[in-house]
Parts: C-alpha cells; sequence; structure tokens
C-alpha cells in the first residue's frame, strides 16, 4: 500500500472530534470490535489495521487495513486516513507507536504503552506511585533467578517481561523441583520474579479518563479464572464499600500518573488478613479489557462507549450499573451452547465472528443482567 | 457486477442459521445500519445492497453491494454471497423480492411487502381479518374524487397508495377549498380516501414473530409527530392495560394473517369515546420502526436482535421492559445539540453517519431510560 500525503493535524490537541469522524483502531479482535461497534452508535467511521485475515473488526468497520504492525507505508496511509487512533492491545511495538503519535492524536499514549509493556517497568512504576504489588525482582537471565528468589522468598511467579498474556510466559516457583523449568524460561527472555500475593479473590477496576482530567470508574469487577483465562466477572464484588472506594482510588492515582486517556483496566488481588480487606495492584491493561464486557448491557455506558468518548474528547457517561451481573466468557467449544443461550430469557449472548473454535481461544461471551424488582 | 452461479439453498426452510452465517439486507438507511450492528453482536457477517453511495449501513457491514434495487445481475450476485435476506423498508419492487426469494430465503415474504405498499391492499387486508380501520375508499383517478367524499364524508386524507412516508403524498379534505389540491394529487397517482379519525394519541406496536409462530412484542407505544414526521416515543403509552393488551393482540393477528417472520410495527390511533378507548389500526410497517429505538437500552432484547432471531430462525429473546423511556428524533439541525447531549449523564445518543443534516432527515436520535429506584 502506498504512503499518502499526511494532511496536517486539524486542529489543536483536545479539540472534540465531531461525529463523521474516522477512529483508527490498531488491531482487529473482539475488543477492536466492540470499540468499532461503541463507535458507530455515535456516527463516527472507523479503520481498523490488523496483520490478520478475517480480523473480527474488520466486519463492523467502514475500512481496514490488512498490514503488519511494522509495516511502515500502510501505518503512514492508515494515518493519513483517520483522525485519530487508539488500540485494542498493549503490544504494539514501540517503534510503531512512535510513528503513529507524530502522524495523528493517539491515544492512550506511547507512555502508557511503555510503561505497561514490560512488567518490571510497570511494578516500578506502581511502587513509585506508593501503591502496593507483589514483592518483584529483574530476572535478566537465569543467572540471576538465584538471588532473585534469596530476595523474594518462595512460593514466586517468574514471568517474562514482555508478552505474557493469560498465563502464557509464566512458572509458578513452589519449590527447587520448579527451578530447572524456571531456569529455561529466563533463559529464553528477560524476567521478572513476583512475590506470590494469597489473595481471596482477583479484581479488577475498569475506569475512563480525559484528556482534561475527567474520570469515571465502573463498580468493582469479581474475576475467576480458569486455566489462567477469565472464565466469569461478576459485579458488584463481594468488598466493603471502603475497599470499593479504595481500589478505584488507586486506578485513579495510576491513570493520572500515566495523564492516560481512554478505559484502563488495572487488575488487582484482594488480600484479606485478620479480617481486615486490602487491594495489591498485579497489572495495568491500557486499553478496554474483558472484566468489562458486562458494561454493554449492565452500566449507563459501556466501557466501549466510554473509551470512544474519551479519545474523541467528548464527555464521558454515566457508569451507573443498572444491575447485579454476571459476564461468563466462552472459550473454545463453549460457544457450542449459542442455541441455549439464545433458547433462555435475558441472556445476552456476544460472539465475536471467530471462524475456529479453537481451545483456550476467546469466541464470545453472555450476560446476564439481574435487576431489582421493578414492580 | 457479474451474476455469480447460485449455489442451491444449504437447508430446509426454517432450519437455524448458525453464527458466521451472512444476513443480506437490502436497504443501507439507520435501520439497515441497527439491523447490521445486531447480527454482528451475534457473531453474523452482514451483506448490505443499497442504491446511494456512503450508505449509512455500509460502514458497519463486512460487504456492501452499491447498485439500483433493479439490476438483476448484483441481485443475483448478492443473493449467491448471503444465506438469508431481509430488508430495511417495504418499498422494494416487487419483481426484486419475486428474484430474491427464488435463490435464497426472504423475510418478512413477498407477500408481508406486496400487502403492505399499497395502502388500499393493507386497509382491505385489515378490514378482512374484522380489525377497525379507517373507512376507506378507492380514488383510481380525479373523476373518483366526489363519489369517495361523498361516501365517507369530510374531513377524510387523500393518499397515495403507494410510496407515501412521513406525510410525503397526503392531503387533508377539510372542505370544498382543499378540493383542487385533491385532485391535482389524484391525477397524479392512484389514490385511497380515509375517514378522518379523532384520535387522542398515536400508538404503535412493535413486535417480532417466527417461522414456527412464536410471538413478542414490546409494550405499547406512545408517538408524537412533529412536521408528520416521528418526533418522540414514549413507553408505556398512558393506556389501560385492557387497551395494551387489545393492541399486542390485533399485532398478533395481523402478523399471523401475514405469516409473518421477523420485526413488524403496527401504528393505530388510540380513541376514547365516552370514556371508552379503542385502538384503530392506520398502517402496517413490515420491518423495524422508528417507534422501537428505544427498545436498544430500554428493553432486555432490541427489535433490531428480535429482528435477526426471527429471520435466522433463533427462538426470541425477552422483551421486558427496563424502566420507563422516551425517544427523541434528532431530525435535521437537531443532531447540532450531539455535545449537550452527550453531557447529559444516562442519554443515550444514536447518530447515523449522515454527513448532510437536511431539514426532515432523520439524523440520530437520543434515548432516555427512567429506570425504577434500585437502592
Amino acid at each position: 500500500m502506498p504512503a499518502k500525503e499526511i494532511s496536517p493535524v486539524k486542529s489543536a490537541r483536545g479539540t472534540p472530534f465531531a461525529p463523521g469522524s474516522t477512529l483508527g483502531i490498531i488491531g482487529g479482535g473482539q475488543l477492536a470490535r466492540m470499540i468499532a461497534i461503541a463507535a458507530a452508535q455515535y456516527g463516527l467511521k472507523t479503520h481498523i489495521l490488523a496483520p490478520e485475515e478475517n480480523s473480527p473488526a474488520f466486519e463492523v468497520s467502514a475500512a481496514f487495513t490488512c498490514a503488519p504492525y511494522d509495516d511502515e507505508a500502510a501505518l503512514r496511509s492508515f494515518a493519513a486516513s483517520v483522525d485519530v487512533i487508539t488500540y485494542e492491545f498493549e503490544n504494539i511495538p514501540a517503534a510503531t507507536a512512535d510513528l503513529l503519535v507524530g502522524l495523528r492524536e493517539l491515544h492512550p499514549s506511547p507512555t502508557a504503552l511503555a510503561t505497561t509493556q514490560d512488567r518490571l517497568v510497570e511494578k516500578s512504576f506502581i511502587a513509585e506511585l506508593g501503591i502496593e504489588t507483589a514483592a518483584f525482582a529483574s530476572v535478566p537471565d537465569a543467572a540471576a533467578l538465584e538471588q532473585a528468589i534469596n530476595l523474594i522468598g518462595l512460593p514466586a511467579v517468574l514471568k517474562t517481561r514482555r508478552f505474557g498474556y493469560d498465563g502464557k510466559g509464566q512458572i509458578i516457583i513452589r519449590s527447587d523441583s520448579d527451578l530447572a523449568a524456571a531456569r529455561m524460561l529466563a533463559e529464553q527472555a528477560a524476567c521478572i520474579l513476583e512475590g506470590f500475593i494469597p489473595f481471596r479473590e482477583e479484581v479488577s477496576v475498569v475506569a475512563t479518563r480525559t484528556l482534561n482530567g475527567e474520570f469515571a470508574a465502573f463498580d468493582l469487577c469479581a474475576n475467576e479464572h480458569r486455566n489462567h483465562i477469565l472464565d466469569i466477572t461478576r459485579v458488584p464484588a463481594n468488598v466493603s464499600s471502603d475497599t470499593g472506594r479504595e481500589a478505584i482510588s488507586i486506578a485513579r492515582r495510576i491513570a493520572e500518573a500515566l495523564d492516560y486517556v481512554g478505559t484502563l483496566a488495572v487488575e488487582m488481588f484482594l488480600v484479606v488478613e485478620n479480617g481486615v480487606e486490602r487491594v495489591v495492584v498485579n497489572e495495568i491493561a491500557p486499553r478496554v479489557h474483558n472484566s468489562g464486557h458486562w458494561t454493554i448491557e449492565g452500566a449507563e455506558t459501556s466501557q466501549f462507549a466510554q473509551h470512544v468518548r474519551a479519545v474523541c474528547h467528548w464527555p464521558l457517561g454515566s457508569t451507573t450499573r443498572i444491575g447485579d451481573v454476571e459476564m461468563r466468557n466462552l472459550i473454545g467449544s463453549d460457544v457450542d451452547d449459542w442455541r441455549a443461550i439464545l433458547a433462555e430469557g435475558g441472556a445476552c449472548l456476544h460472539l465475536y465472528g471467530k471462524e475456529d473454535a479453537r481451545p483456550g481461544r476467546k469466541m464470545g461471551h453472555v450476560t446476564r443482567v439481574f435487576r431489582k424488582s421493578s414492580s
């Protein structure tokens, strides 16, 4: 694809993009698909850039470019055709983000990407804010593993610094018998060793911040994983209102420190010691998040609509929750239940248009909203 | 576009179309756009056929064909590329419907189209079901006008039998001074003269029926028009529960008599005489309907999702209403209020992606749901 001449940025940074503008989205999976649908409902056009043919988001966008993330000509052409750019996942090459940010507004910023792409940078950033994380130590290579274990203690979790998700690139070290596998991982990639947090449950804050500092969070989500993949999100999480407020306050401090624009998720562990609850931050996702899918039907504004609003410099919508909510992912062959789910009154089925229901692949989700009696 | 070889229909009529199937939609306006979004949320692909470049629905579909409705080669190619066909408006040429129904399942049927395209056929059909309509008489030409007026009395409304919408092709005859204009209309096209119904308000039933006879209606809608264009829909309509049930029962009889598959709207007048309410049917829209847009946020399943379910031979969803609802159309320059609407907590803005905000043009709508206190 030839590079087009880039037209100059049309307006000052922070000027709202009017309906009819084109939102460019990097990445073509289900998150981009749901952002594109939310954008369309606001009268925006979308242009998706993703390397995979038949990307789910291509089916709901006004335009798409099928190209690798490092194809500079394609990126320039893409930037020229859109008004503002966002992305659905954090593993965009830094060079790509740096190129795009020179051509068009890019939200969230390359700083948010750089901070969250690398677990060591991310943990250091959080700790520097005075926010509790697991104890952590850098493991640049296998030779550094022993010293890190001496520092952190066991059990601990060895993770690659980059590109891990859904449990990939992680090994739990409980005893010396796990050391051989851990050394192999540390030989392959720079790692971080994290202390093991004895948590009661995993929770997340999904929230949105605008360029001028407006901030709105959804209620705290409780997340159950199966095989390291999110299985069920229930809202509200079963925590005290103080803990809920504290979790949201932590997410806000993180968003502000990143000068964040868009929707983000902060994953946390809920720890209860001597009956006292507290949250410990695990990681930051600089994007819409699976644990926020319930907001499509379960909140007055969805996480996707909020993201679009923030990226377009629009005011945020109401995050008021409509009832108690349960969201279940449809992983792999779970999707075969589509007929039974459709036959269930009130269950909201979402499918992502993926053809191949491989084990572990997120094919869709189903949301159930339990409203207070309205009679 | 060359005609492709048509593959044979894949399965017996009534077999559910699985997610991943392609829904063909004739027409590319906001109704098609909202059907396409609903289909995408269920993992379906859509292919839009519409004559206008930059049709709003093109922006959210996996494929589109820009061709006139009577382009036989384009229609054949379109049919070959989809699994099942529906449409967003009733003024599809009969020859187009007849061609398509021979190639793929088409829902609603050509019978539903033929019955509702012509006001005389429509009124006769409704009257034959024993359902009350305004008194009506055929006015095939200007010479027949006087006799029709003698039969119906004044005031009365002269309407073209075909292609009228939003008040176009209509003249109210109150006295002899309106006769000259009426004669001009009757000279231009075959007409129908309808008695004037002194109504308290205009209401509509939006409902969905499946091939196997499953039927689900939303609550009765009260509709306010401005310059003959729908302005505001409020739900529930302020009628007795008996009247609400009667209105839905009438819609069901109409749907059954048409062997209807999909979402339809039946527009009615609410008449109150001596304190007794009754409904008089005005017209049938064989499609999703503007007075049902509130269901996107205001009901557990939207009219668009219901339409997709019916057309794909899936079970219907819950039509339970979530609260009291008000839907306002954004007509022409109303759309300039988008920033104020976005700034209003809980207002749900929908824009259709149309560039030119001409007077009278439906540019978007805003829905406000007033939930019962959930504390």
